[in-house]
């Protein structure tokens, strides 16, 4: 992997790096944040998923995560959101193609040959992390919109390999909203039952690890209602038995405002479960 | 004026203004971020000045200062950086024109139509605030690069207006730089006495307000010896025994990554100077 950005940030490094990823099967780009402890020590991760239409830059131009990072001794990855050029399929419209992966594995043409974000979240980039950076095997994510909905996947589907989860505003019941109908159909074809396998609010019922998911949500956010619907979630792990704490946050709305304000509850919240 | 965007943000509120501007004869817009406190008492404004390219979103989007705006109990304010419009005059290249304001008010066609910054970021934009939003009359100034340059020059101008002034990587010698031999000769012309008045280094000389002048400077900034030159200043203020802290920061560059990292610092030196 080649460093292609390195500019010093609350006593640390912000990164970002370019490799070829033998799972997407093009160049992809992820940031990464060192704090300053990550000169002498191998340090903890909390990966970070975006949502629609955004790369490996938003999170780390707008969340304002790099002072708590350095505070709580915490390295931040922040992949892109699907792979990436000239040979990959794209759609029109922000929410298929490139900029809307949604962190799963397609298995429908013309998708299936590059867009396995999920594979790639959970085994090739944490590979990737652990091999060539000063990270410890110690991970959680989190994660904002279609990236909160593959954090909460990521974390159900894989028992003992996250220490802690969160999520921003996150598309919790995919297969029942528009975003997540247009995608999966896409990616995973017209046969729902395999959407529930991406479908955090599916996914609970089955949870055998139980580890918490905390949640915040703007009661202002634009998507609530026709996109977001926590209460789904929420329903689903009191039938199960499953922690939550969804967190209405009042006045919030979808954007960076929102994460920035709140991230630093979400870094801390993850350092505990890190630095045990 | 109109609000155009409104969005909750660490308990306050990141608004941004839209107004008919009489002195720069155009549409403007403008950046406030009223914290908490905001909802029950008048409080004091920093007024930040924004660098090349920008406009009023970058440092909202970008520089997370509302977190210490919000723990401080001061308003933030931030203009964009030059008129606006289809009717006002631009040039080739992102160093004049649109963008590029260098706040000052400019006495050469075609410009000095509408290039008027240094009067509408002195004058009538406090003028605006402080009669249409919860601000007192105490104003602090702050600014990165061409902004830095501006905030240095206004304070330096208008002793007692301001209770602080600070600059991260200012353009403190424009006069002496590419970037400001350009502006300041097609805004004021190829007189060079005319342009001691929007030069720092030449100000500090008769300055009677010996306001202190806190500047942070990254050492690894890519405009330090072409453009910045801050040593200018210091050299300037050493002969003139004004005083001035300038702190060379080392491993940061120019970007808004190096802002974040002191942007608290900052807002806690003028909050310090806006509450007594």
């Amino acid at each position: 992997m080649e460093r292609v950005e390195h500019r010093a940030c609350f006593g640390g490094w912000q990164d970002v790096y370019e490799h070829a990823s033998k799972t997407l099967g093009c160049t992809m780009r992820f940031a990464v944040y060192l704090p300053p402890q990550a000169e002498h020590a191998k340090l903890p991760v909390l990966y970070w998923l975006s949502g629609l239409t955004c790369n490996e830059q938003n999170f780390i131009t707008k969340a304002g995560a790099q002072r708590y990072a350095a505070e709580h001794g915490v390295i931040l990855v922040a992949p892109d959101t699907s792979p990436r050029g000239d040979d990959v399929a794209d759609a029109d419209g922000y929410d298929l193609g490139k900029g809307a992966g949604f962190y799963v594995d397609a298995t429908q043409a013309p998708w299936a040959t590059h867009y396995r974000m999920y594979d790639y979240v959970v085994h090739e980039l944490p590979a990737l992390v652990e091999a060539e950076l000063p990270a410890t095997g110690a991970r959680a994510i989190s994660g904002h919109s279609m990236g909160g909905h593959g954090a909460l996947v990521i974390a159900l589907k894989n028992p003992g390999r996250y220490r802690s989860v969160s999520a921003f505003s996150p598309i919790v019941a995919p297969s029942q909203v528009p975003w997540g109908e247009k995608a999966f159909g896409a990616y995973l074809g017209d046969d729902r039952a395999a959407w529930r396998a991406y479908d955090a609010t599916a996914l609970v019922a089955h949870a055998t690890e139980r580890l918490p998911l905390l949640i915040d949500q703007g009661d202002a956010d634009e998507f609530l209602d026709g996109q977001l619907k926590p209460q789904l979630l929420q329903a689903a792990c009191e039938a199960a038995g499953h922690p939550i704490e969804l967190r209405l946050q009042p006045g919030y709305d979808h954007s960076y405002y929102f994460i920035q304000s709140f991230i630093g509850a979400h870094i801390a919240h993850h350092a505990k479960a890190l630095h045990v």
